[in-house]
């Protein structure tokens, strides 16, 4: 028997949170997780980020007995063919059945690339998700998108890929630095923008962080929010693009600092930019709220930018049609909208932006 | 206005099959399709290998203006990831956009990479197919198996991913080699030998032959046999596996030797072998058939093998689960059936098949 490597003596609460669509799953959000999990699979490969603290890859070897084990570069650094050929390779070489599984367990940047690995490897196997970061727990772990990045952009290829179960051990939250912890919290946040304003000041409390008696609670239903939408817009055809609040500049800055501002500050960013595109249009004036966050968050400074150096990124957006680009807009609170801005608004509002940024920088 | 490059003289007759399952489309077989191939999307990215002759390319470009046109290496060597990378790079960079379309031309080869580009570029496109081989026709261009190979063994990484609409030209087929055409009839023998045994001497009828009369009927209905069995059972769950009859010994012929042996070839040889297979374990004498086959196939004299230098890829064919290898059998014409086969069995019939083949060779 293996000691509880997290004894944390308080009393603890498991929330589940009910995914539908055409592959219903459950989201279970509480501590000591990663010891409990099963899969009712004989043969596992278990992804996970070379970083990722040993305890909680021996606590899902132990629950698990994978077949192979792979571990991947660390943070985005994964998310790249290179590493995705190699992860099949080592699934093959293993002679991983089509009735075997893919577990990923790590941040949002494993859990992406083990997800397209399971959708793609014999065409697709079964995947079960393990999350150990906010970002990861709130965003990547429920919604089914899962894949890579090209060098032309992120995210520009992978698959809708649901898990089969996906848990949320809050355990693993509390050795995450602070600043991670943070960062995470940027996708919590614009749930509550989006969709369920009582999050707002939830995510901003001392309650939220591990340890704290709002963590589960304010976790779980951050994810229902994401849950909800993905539910009724499996293949993003409708408001599942609204989960892209913020995320237009966001991708853009990212691809911009190659990747030196972490995703969920650069959300923290593009959520402002995007509240201050909404007043713009005659939207409610929601930019004290993201700049509320901002300085919650205390993101990385960004360096000297200009709106030229941004747009190609921005208009590469998956959310570009044949007739240019869409921003995620808010009339208020919990009422997005898919909107056209005009290239002065964007031009003119980024300077503001820049201008509201000095303060935070 | 081009001139019709391929004036046949000949009455022509368009055939269509229609695939159902959750996404149904129409394969269209008849003469001078490339020309008259038209997409409802403002922005396609064409797919084709590098050895196409250059009027099926500047046919379909004319009537499709694609955004962005890929040439990609000729026959399997544009099935790895390497090459996927590069086309996925190519299409970001022409901003192909969510709502564009990728267009496969060319052989079985060309339209499984482009298949599993449409699949994932995006996390998925629409995809549209003009097989240009009979290998491609009757097999790759219906069922929405895309993918491409992995060095450990042949289309281990891809998705389902079904094409939008089919067009076969049966114009390009006269450009094919004899030998090219003869490989790819082993398809639609497999055909008849699963399902249709009627197509069994029409497959071997002059009349099959391009400018044959018979050439669009015998087409359509070896492709209505996939399309059935596709449209049942779209995830290979079942019926389909028999689909793979001869294929086990295929791919394992294909890796051993490096693909020095052509797919239809590989699948010539591995259906005598599944039919004496067949016939150990109690079913019909299907043989005269399967050898029939190869006397009009002449496929390429195969090199000295040992069972046990085959073995391991048969091992970790896809059929293979927790309890070991499977084999598609034959109880008798039009009556597969997947079992498992004793390794004394294996042994014993591959040296009598090693026998058989003395003649071929």
């Amino acid at each position: 028997m293996r000691p509880n490597p997290w004894p944390s003596g308080r009393p603890t609460s498991v929330r589940r949170v009910e995914v539908g669509g055409e592959q219903p799953y459950t989201v279970t959000v509480g501590a000591g997780l990663l010891e409990q999990v099963r899969v009712p699979h004989r043969h596992v490969a278990l992804i996970h980020p070379a970083d990722l603290p040993p305890t909680f890859v021996e606590a899902v070897q132990a629950a698990l007995s994978p077949t192979v084990t792979v571990n991947v570069p660390a943070r985005d650094e994964c998310k790249t063919l290179a590493v995705y050929a190699d992860v099949l390779s080592r699934l093959a070489a293993a002679n991983l059945p089509r009735d075997g599984a893919v577990v990923g367990l790590g941040g949002g940047a494993a859990t992406d690339l083990a997800g397209f690995v399971a959708a793609s490897y014999l065409r697709g196997v079964a995947f079960y998700t393990l999350p150990t970061t906010l970002l990861g727990m709130v965003d990547a772990a429920v919604g089914g998108k899962t894949g890579v990045n090209l060098p032309e952009g992120k995210n520009l290829v992978g698959a809708f890929w649901p898990p089969r179960a996906v848990w949320c051990d809050v355990d693993t939250l509390s050795t995450l630095p602070p600043a991670v912890f943070r960062e995470g919290a940027a996708e919590a946040y614009k749930h509550g923008l989006i969709a369920e304003p009582s999050l707002l000041p939830r995510v901003l409390s001392p309650e939220f962080w591990p340890g704290g008696a709002g963590l589960e609670g304010t976790l779980a239903d951050a994810i229902a929010v994401k849950a909800g939408v993905v539910s009724r817009d499996l293949h993003e055809r409708g408001e599942r693009a609204f989960l892209n609040f913020g995320h237009t500049l966001a991708h853009a800055l990212e691809a911009h600092t190659h990747h030196a501002i972490p995703h969920g500050e650069a959300v923290g960013y593009g959520m402002h930019y995007a509240a201050r595109l909404s007043r713009a249009l005659g939207g409610a004036d929601l930019t004290g709220h993201t700049l509320a966050f901002l300085r919650w968050q205390q993101p990385t400074p960004l360096p000297d930018l200009t709106f030229d150096s941004l747009w190609p990124y921005m208009a590469r957006d998956k959310k570009a049609d044949a007739d240019g680009v869409r921003f995620v807009l808010l009339h208020d609170l919990a009422r997005p909208f898919l909107g056209r801005v005009p290239e002065e608004v964007l031009r003119r509002e980024f300077a503001g932006w820049q201008t509201d940024l000095l303060p935070v920088r």
